[in-house]
């Protein structure tokens, strides 16, 4: 963090995506998911060796990454045990001796380390460790705030909340309105360039720091918020009940997977029935958004055939009387226009 | 802290509890709290000024202290600003010089300060921040563990629940059972001597932070948990939720202050009617005990009268068909009985 005031972090492109060694894009999945959200931030990638995955952009070493005119070189990728390998710490210091910014989302913090801290001072750059929030959150108030929000729910954890957040995005800007995406984890941030990470913050200040996210805004702004976890989660239910209260939403969007039967990596955790997930979310969400409604389900369909997922988006649509998407499948025109239309289209 | 990898903070008795210029027993409530529940563990105070409010504990210098034995200075008050004072800091200087371990709840930490650290270091003295969780907590598991868990749940924040977790604590000792208090809040950590601030965990490790708050136990052993917040709560109800997935209760005790009917310092936000609060707080914790019950109510009546407050409880009781407790008027000791008699006494 360069120190600013500011509520949330700011993230300069266009980037430079260090890929390091990683074989997939699993691995790789930060990278990964800001080259198919935000390409338009992406000028070229750099990889470490030959069997280093390739994300179809520009390779460019440092020099030529300065050249283009980047302003961020983004670590995309995990590194081996959380720590910097020394092949990377080379790279990392050649970025900051090129005037770069860094930003990265390792255990390892940049800030914390004397070396880096030092170059990045004295070339003028800025170290952004996307694992930490900013300073001096408030806590939340729960006072009413103008503005439209929309919040992705899940019925567990890595279901499509982000993915589905950005599909409800670029869909009402496509259909003329004036909207944002609220990044709640890495990956996201990058893609906008904005927000934080809402499962570090400190308990005491996590619906401060969602209001904070998605402050009062515009009467006709939309803020599209990337949810967290889920409330059927044994781990992580406090953090999606803190961010579902500071975001205060009119509207929810249920993401699901389709077939996931049971909480990964929890055994014997069921996920919900989607109408009870519904339910719940919403009674939980109608503490500080009284009126808060379901404008429609985002089902994650990648494990069926098309065929497949057609008909369970239609046998679910006609079961809940909701709008169904799939963020890849179909995008989420339909459920921005719910949401244009406001509850009185529910 | 003292680096050793301890899931929750030791503070060693016997405390002198250092008052500072505190004008009343509000500004001392930490000390005050401690005299209360742990005399047992106060072995003198130390006062300032003549105006500073008086505990009735044996007044100490730093060198009598020491010379009676005492291991740890106390920080029982809030610091003007949050930051030391001149006059506290020379204090705190000579606590260390004379070999005694300090532990504050203060916002400016001890450990922060270099010379403090310093001090500490060469005198081989513990500093505690007792705002500061344990490094290295783990993400929850949600798995069964044994032993059996009673949490203390509230209506708002600041009804009672640490009071009633004392009381219902004291009570399941009184009736021969081997108890422990958790505890989840600065003041509560000075009384037991362990535990640690819950509020101050980082979102994504709560669950796991009430895992080893409360962990598997002996059959017979009870641990009574205090509790944080308020489902009902704007701003911390996702802390509560962490809280309550994680430590797993078997039992819960719904608290509440007679006459509260809106959340303190949230206007508009209305407490919850007994009945809805207990139900809520059941469907939630039973994601991860499901055969979570609610043991009995907690009611502060401190601003009624004596008849009044029985009359409360009565009518109370009858509605709900649950014992009533008061944790000063009444004591625990049915809802400890309750306890002991398990979900069959339900």
């Amino acid at each position: 963090m360069n120190g600013e005031a500011t509520a949330s972090m700011k993230i300069s492109p266009p980037y430079l995506l260090f890929l390091g060694d990683a074989p997939d894009r699993l691995i790789a999945k930060t990278a990964s998911g800001v080259v198919d959200w935000a390409p338009e931030r992406c000028a070229g990638q750099l990889r470490l060796t030959g069997r280093t995955v390739d994300l179809g952009l520009p390779e460019m070493s440092v020099a030529q990454a300065r050249d283009a005119g980047v302003k961020t070189f983004v670590v995309g990728t995990a590194a081996p045990g959380g720590q910097f390998s020394e092949a990377w710490r080379s790279v990392l210091r050649e970025a900051l001796e090129a005037g770069l910014d860094i930003a990265a989302g390792l255990h390892a913090r940049l800030n914390a380390d004397p070396e880096l801290a030092d170059l990045a001072r004295r070339h003028g750059c800025t170290l952004t460790d996307l694992r930490d929030p900013p300073p001096d959150l408030p806590i939340g108030t729960g006072l009413p705030r103008p503005g439209h929000r929309v919040l992705t729910v899940g019925t567990d954890c890595a279901v499509g909340k982000k993915y589905s957040a950005l599909a409800i995005w670029q869909a009402l800007r496509e259909q003329g309105a004036d909207a944002e995406f609220c990044a709640t984890g890495q990956t996201g941030i990058l893609i906008s360039g904005r927000g934080f990470a809402i499962d570090s913050v400190v308990s005491d200040f996590l619906s401060g720091a969602a209001e904070t996210l998605a402050p009062a805004a515009a009467d006709d702004h939309w803020d599209v918020i990337e949810g967290q976890g889920s409330l059927y989660h044994p781990a992580f239910a406090g953090v999606s009940l803190g961010l579902l209260h500071g975001a205060q939403p009119e509207a929810i969007v249920l993401c699901h997977e389709a077939g996931r039967e049971e909480i990964a990596f929890f055994k014997g955790y069921r996920t919900p029935a989607l109408d009870a997930a519904i339910a719940r979310n919403l009674e939980a969400a109608r503490l500080t958004s009284p009126d808060c409604y379901c404008a429609g389900i985002s089902l994650n369909t990648a494990g069926l055939d098309d065929a497949a997922a057609q008909a369970l988006i239609g046998e679910t649509e006609a079961r809940l009387g909701l709008p169904v998407m799939d963020p890849v499948r179909t995008g989420a025109a339909r459920i921005a226009e719910r949401l244009l239309q406001g509850r009185a289209g529910t």
